[in-house]
């Protein structure tokens, strides 16, 4: 069939349960993506930094090169599932195990159309934009001509409540006019960047919460849109992307932008929380992988050898990577059955799995990290080792698309409405256990019963 | 095809991609093994509770007559994998389904033959045994009518390294005369209880310090065999099987009681370290399901209002519940890819997973167990409930098979051997990065490299 | 002064402050104390069990014999603050001392008449009882001729909210007459157990609902008052004091027997959350340094040496041993400081203190001990060794006197009265930092400030 | 006497047995200890940055008035003991309760001349250096007027034993040639930063590996010296100070320069490795502070209400600020017992509680300042807060003077010595447990004996 190494690099941490499933135009391009990102994408590691430091608020050349390159290999947007039309044909499965690959590279996604927000807006507009709407937004975006951002999180509202979202729009006959604050976001300076996909409220007084508000496109540089100010993320500037605090003041953009029709943003939003949510997951295992490869390298640097031992002859750090390795694996398996439920399934089965992941992977991914830090000693913390990088893009996935805290509160009531049938089930229990108690002649209470 | 309700109880919390792996005869067995569980073993859990109570060390009359039932019912021996000859027809993945659900009720897996420690004996037994021992042994604990133990530990040596056991056994020409002590394994206080499979140094000078030691069987009233003192387990007697001390002074048995051959107890210990070992997991998923839900009615009980509120209106049990819910099912997870890659890869390449699955569960399903207890207040650590057994026996299972330290001390071992190979590429990162830099003019130190 | 040697066991893990704090006859008595356990404790302990096992319900000779002879040598009651006139003169600081080096033995600090829950109720009976109510309940319980109960928690209520306290108090002129359900609180099969310190509801209708309970004292066989169902605290019957649940069917105490009046009971219970709260903590530590010693013993075992060392030779162990070592020493700083800072400003205002001991250091010593059971592989969780009582201990100490959730609530609602204050402190910083920055031409925004 | 408010916020979180400690005198300089940060500090924060951003690498002119400033009114130099006779006069406890308020502000203990390295060095060569020396280095430093650093990591070395340390020092008559890599320590970037206080190996072929190594001071603008890259941590530039990877190539100093005499650097070591090691701490439990405030403040933040109610509403939030309360509380009680040891005992005696400190509080205060950031949603990783910054710091204290792995491992390997004589106690145990059980006619062996 395929001439394929299925235990090599590219394949051998994925359970035996995905390898099956895998399909040989599937292994083939997963094999692309791993050659591409070893070959094109490593090396070049450096370059990319540089690069940045040059000229931080411009794309660097490297990348919109590589993104040429991977355009014409086929390899560009392989994360639109294959239920689009404009899908190059990858299951949510097969991609996340291209996506854990491109994680390796902190920017590789972006090499291939494959980079956070692009591939939840690319995926929102695909599924809501009429074919006007594709054609102006959709189509530039998908061929890697611009970027886009997604805009909902406000500065004074509590990020784990979207019904809060307060950005007035009013929606008039031609135009809307946008008042209100933004917060996140990639930033203008950046010239590639051209639209904000905008979440606000249309309707104030709506009687149901759920459809007061409205999704629409605006340009990034509308007059009265601007950026109040830069955000560093754990004083990482995010460069050459950023994250930006937003002003909009009497921002007008036309009817035709809205997406979908008024009031019906969180139909919309419930749409992105499909793959897009997780994307930021399956990066993050192999972003993890990678430093954990850099903690075996430590574990046998021949120049560290404190009491004459090698550091990974110490059973404590032989103990340490072990864990890392379980749990990482652990984490893996999470992210794979989510996607492999939105394949089955649909995204809004997946909902649970999806909340799984996005609560379960960061967390760990950055508890790992930082084992791997310490055992880099002193030089952990410097940009020795991209690190510290890595730990503040697994802090950064936490928080991204909402606390932690809102996810778990959102799963927890899902699983409270079904104890009331869990509960008519233990009361039938307890029925046979007083009957079966009565007929042998056992004493129900001295034997677990209670009677109250 | 079949008339099972892929969405009822049975089969709700497994992943799609289990779903889809279970073959017809599978789903049904499956199912039946539930209706089992829910109308022959909940029910009757006060009457095996109050018959153990009345006649400590016999197997109490109710588990002998299931025991009947369910053999008749082809219920039997489920855990024997399809690879053997003897085998019922499942596979491990298929297995692991049924056993979460015996997992439920503490002694259901004992009505259907699959309880340890005589899931791994069998497999050990139909593994290795020559036909005179099937029949001899085999067969007796396959009809279930008889109880064996796998004789490993010692009280006075470390569990986390084989190689030190020092029971001697004096190989002669006709008979093997056996003298030490062992810890562990169920006692022949119970008729039932007839053989202890016994690993011993038979051969102590030997150089390879895995070829000293021999594997044979003991018959549990031999003379010359004591039981020292019945083990409790964090205060419990673990009646009706119990776990005792043994001493052995000039014990007896026929060369013919040698399994595989002198010298080869490692082969055969190796070899039980397959399904036998993670059944224990698989059955630990069932019984944290079941604490789980008594938290749920926890949540839900009219009485219990602190404040004015239900608990389960508390936002912090609605974070507590969600958080148990991931990791319950993160943990299925891991022990469900454990079981598959022993049906598609063998039990020897399915040794990590396995472990895996030894580290990571019994911790977890403690922990849960023990929020849930916490929920329950006062009364969570009385025998109001069943979690304080649950949580013993989490707990026993973490160091059943060896502590997890000796676990996570052979998978970081052999991480490490993979630590060459990951430095050689990570050289070749370093000489393209260097290449790269100085073709585009870039300082490598300043950019992430090092020079030492 | 005294030829007490501050370098020895009695004394040497106690912070220097705490030792400077020691007059001389504190000095003394934690010495007495210590030889006391030392000499009479330790080497009866087989003595202790074998006699319960003969004799399940009765108090074991070796306790009362024990006792006269304690109480011959003053050692007695040693836990009443100096400032109450039954005290033998310790401070709570000092007490602590003495009741960490109780704690190693299990029930050594009943040898002295300062067990649980005779010290809080005995306080609470010295507090608020008169004169006649002292001489009748209060003089044989300081004097050891009988033991008591604290009866609140009910079974079908939440124990973290005790104004849902049900059980019903009828008061008439003469008599009050009981009807309700107790959890908890020790059984009567053991004769000397004479009364129940009772919390019932006696005016449900009082708008105010911390007036509506009151608290009287019930003769532990009157008639009505029966045993439900004798309680196993995971799965260890507590013997010879065990708990019960209770049945209260139309019990009738006289009036005289109300404590401080009706209508009180809150006010009692704030009071008894003075040191009786945290005397279980005191032990705890002791009983976990024991754990520890244990520990260390396992790691220089010379007949344990997995791969040819020592237990203590690997550094994953050395590394344990230091954590809990650490560990456990933060937490006796808390329980010392909460003892001292009761002793400087009084149980009140030591309340916060309290709590930090009660939320602390029962789950750190369940990890701890849970630890050292680990270390000691399959034999960690039999009899082989004190462990699983140790654990089972610190597990019911988290839950007694209130699941640990209650007291973080109760820290946390009061921290957040104090966060007005701290925002206003803050709004002052942030119109100093505007001023500031218009003075010297500094962006606001642009370095930390928000303007909305 | 004072008319100082015990009660006041520069108290109110101390332990009463460290306020009664304080001596007047030192209760006077804590609170105006307080009032400078808070009036003089605390307003001019965004100054400080604005005058960093401008001008990086030279120590901003706020700094350099404040430092007048505060030396004129005798705030400078705190930190050192008063067994010193330089020192203005606290006790390290003393000392710790104005550390703690200084580290509210990052640089606010800079304007006291407070900061790390400063302190630890200004000690060093308070206890070492002889006149002439003093009169040189510890002068200037002490009045502020210059800045150094210790350097003593190397890049390839494992910082876990110092007996690795490689730069080599080849002493002559007059001179002394050094050459090697030094990793962290101040950049002389900045014009203040004057001389470097290095530790090389002198005589590596020293049978004794501890008296291989010297200790000298080189000027940071030796020639030969250089500066390789610039160290980031955790991406912060760490500016105006900065840390820095060096080479020294043929670096030469005068034996002069030579602290204490060749070979000496260990005593050095051990000597630096008092209050200067646990200052950071000190500081951190008032980073940490300020951290929490600013959740309690995020709690009644009127416009974040999700779902209708105040964050602090919620009772996870509420349980959350409580946890954070309890365990930074208990941390300072770890911290200040550390103090008050080295004060009564001295550092060598105080070692235990200073490794304690380090281990503990580093850890703790990253957990909670995370927890702080969660709580601020996306803003919580923003330069919105200053929690990146705190938590930032907190991860560079853990890895700071050793990671805490060595730390564990000192303390491990010093408990261990202990557990001979801890085994010899437990077996006179036994002997007393088995006479006894013969004196009684008691089994020895089920009542918790062994006889192996």
């Amino acid at each position: 069939m395929s001439s394929v190494n299925m235990e090599g690099p590219a394949f051998n941490r994925l359970p035996p349960w995905v390898k099956a499933k895998l399909r040989p135009n599937a292994i083939e391009t997963i094999q692309r993506v791993y050659d591409w990102v070893e070959t094109e994408c490593v090396p070049a590691e450096p370059i990319y930094k540089a690069q940045v430091a040059k000229n931080k608020w411009v794309t660097p050349p490297l990348i919109n090169e590589l993104r040429q390159k991977a355009k014409a290999q086929g390899l560009f947007n392989l994360f639109l599932p294959n239920h689009f039309k404009e899908s190059p044909g990858l299951t949510n499965l097969e991609y996340s195990c291209c996506a854990e690959i491109m994680g390796r590279v902190y920017w590789a996604a972006q090499t291939m159309n494959c980079q956070a927000p692009e591939t939840g807006n690319i995926e929102l507009l695909a599924k809501y934009c009429n074919d006007e709407q594709k054609e102006k937004w959709l189509k530039p975006l998908m061929e890697g001509k611009m970027s886009s951002a997604y805009s909902m999180t406000e500065p004074d509202r509590a990020s784990s409540d979207a019904t809060t979202i307060g950005c007035e729009m009013k929606i008039g006959e031609k135009e809307v006019v946008i008042n209100g604050r933004k917060l996140y976001g990639n930033v203008s300076y950046n010239e590639d960047m051209q639209i904000y996909i905008l979440m606000g409220c249309s309707d104030p007084t709506n009687p149901d919460p759920w459809k007061r508000h409205t999704t629409l496109v605006v340009p990034s540089r509308a007059p009265g849109l601007t950026i109040k100010r830069h955000l560093t993320i754990m004083g990482y500037d995010w460069a050459p992307e950023g994250h930006g605090e937003y002003v909009y003041e009497n921002v007008r953009v036309p009817v035709e932008n809205i997406i979908l029709g008024p009031g019906r943003a969180f139909e919309i939003a419930q749409g992105r929380l499909g793959p897009g949510r997780i994307h930021h997951c399956m990066r993050l295992i192999g972003q993890t992988e990678r430093a954990y490869e850099l903690a075996l390298i430590r574990c046998i640097d021949p120049q560290l050898k404190p009491r004459g031992k090698f550091i990974g002859e110490f059973d404590s750090n032989i103990e340490r990577i072990a864990q890392m390795r379980l749990q990482l694996d652990s984490m893996r398996l999470v992210v794979l059955n989510a996607a492999d439920t939105m394949d089955l399934l649909g995204n809004k089965a997946g909902k649970y799995a999806i909340a799984q992941s996005k609560v379960l992977v960061p967390v760990m991914a950055a508890k790992i990290i930082d084992e791997c830090m310490q055992m880099y000693g002193g030089q952990g913390l410097t940009q020795h080792t991209p690190l510290p990088e890595m730990w503040t893009y697994a802090r950064f996935v936490r928080i991204a698309d909402g606390p932690d805290s809102a996810h778990r509160h959102q799963v927890g009531r899902d699983q409270l409405k079904t104890a009331p049938a869990v509960k008519v089930r233990h009361q039938a229990y307890q029925k046979k256990h007083k009957e079966l108690c009565e007929k042998w002649g056992v004493d129900y209470v001295a034997f677990g019963g209670t009677d109250y």
